[in-house]
């Protein structure tokens, strides 16, 4: 069973007040180095098989047409991950 | 200038209403291989100077106390990026 995640981000220029609400938390809550916050989608897609060049092809097409608005969206990752996993409270990024 | 990624997904368990509805839509916009999707939330946090592990830590205690919601979501990724660049319709991943 392959996975694809897409993700999308509101494009720069475009105001987002999700975004913004984040940023205005995260200060008094004790967070005070993070200077801006953007906050976008991330799709995972489950394909029956393995992610073929094809597959990843169709998947950049979706986000290009189905996931994201291109006039106000930026699709800024479509690739092939492992299963998901959740990181612990010991915490490696990965 | 440095930037970290914030991912965070709904748990598998938990029923996940805006990614049944793509789901149900790629098929008809002629994407059939996709056989489950997901839909989750990405954050670009900005940090004024480098991703320090000291940085990585603060992102991850904030992913897990403010960007989500434990009860129904997991935070699957937490990582710095370079600055973000969007993928063109020439479409490699990364």
């Amino acid at each position: 069973m392959g996975r694809v995640v897409v993700d999308v981000m509101p494009k720069p220029e475009i105001l987002d007040p999700q975004g913004k609400a984040v940023a205005g938390a995260l200060p008094r809550l004790g967070f005070a180095q993070f200077i801006s916050v953007r906050q976008g989608k991330r799709f995972e897609l489950e394909v029956d098989g393995d992610v073929t060049p094809e597959v990843l092809a169709a998947a950049l097409d979706a986000a290009e047409t189905v996931l994201s608005n291109p006039v106000i969206e930026d699709v800024v990752r479509v690739a092939a991950v492992a299963d998901a996993a959740t990181i612990g409270s010991t915490g490696a990024g990965r």
